[in-house]
């Protein structure tokens, strides 16, 4: 199953995709012990960001988020679009910024007939961590382990979507 | 003119569309005063609200804005967007609904190929009653008055939406 993560934003909206073996239930007949249950470890298989010019219009970067949101979905063929939850927001400039971002995103995934599912941030700090209030860092830590990767993926949005979506490939069980 | 004034919202998206004649410049020749300027009362041409099911997936409702926005700048043909802006909120889950339906609404608007321009609430009723904190019910009073009518709109969102696209009207002097 290809899991596309994203951490939306205006200026720079980060997306990774990482592709997990689904869950084998055990056979009995094998040799293999009967309590294996073989549950792939996730593969980056591309993580990058939409970046938009600051003195642009709104809606011109908005259209270019649309438009690049498209074409990654159709470059990537995901199944399921794991996305960032607006839940507390500390800067409502920002806030607003990220959910209009995020309008767009929901909208292109609805056309691409992809499910969406919506982590807070809270749930991905507490599936990478253990620790609901981890620190960026950490977090970037977790996603270089996750996706065995020899260092963090850059820019942080980028590994911020992928930790999105290793969230999900954890709540749904899909990783073990 | 025709401006598509718009009242962003997820459940609830108002539209309005009102017709202002061109600022007419005074021909000297004619026999009309001189220091006569024509400049058209707007006209209100359509109105209504794209209202989404509450409990059906965000991507959904999104799409269905997508769509019904599409549908009705190609009905009416406008030259531009006026939308509100969002520069304070009080509610942050509102807020952020609104944001979300602000993206999508600003994308259709660039695909259409349409300027838009954005006042924020305190403009709004400025522009309408001469008072920056003017209550709801003398904005949709004077929505009534501007576009001679003989009750306000309805919905409240329908008006409030008229609101800001005679906002516009008056800020860039097509209405006297």
């Amino acid at each position: 199953m290809k899991i596309l993560g994203i951490d939306p934003g205006t200026g720079i909206c980060g997306f990774g995709v990482i592709e997990v073996s689904a869950n084998i239930k055990p056979d009995k007949s094998s040799p293999a012990p009967v309590n294996t249950l073989y549950r792939g470890r996730p593969k980056m298989l591309d993580c990058g960001v939409i970046s938009t010019p600051p003195h642009t219009p709104l809606s011109d970067r908005l259209l270019d988020i649309y438009e690049s949101m498209h074409e990654i979905i159709k470059t990537n063929k995901p199944d399921i679009m794991a996305i960032e939850k607006l839940f507390f927001v500390q800067n409502i400039t920002t806030g607003i910024s990220v959910a209009e971002a995020r309008g767009v995103v929901l909208l292109v995934a609805k056309q691409e007939n992809l499910p969406v599912f919506e982590y807070n941030p809270n749930q991905i700090k507490k599936a990478l961590t253990g620790y609901g209030h981890a620190e960026k860092k950490q977090i970037q830590e977790m996603v270089k382990q996750h996706l065995n990767l020899k260092k963090a993926p850059e820019p942080d949005d980028a590994a911020d979507a992928l930790a999105v979506a290793i969230t999900h490939s954890l709540i749904s069980h899909l990783e073990q």
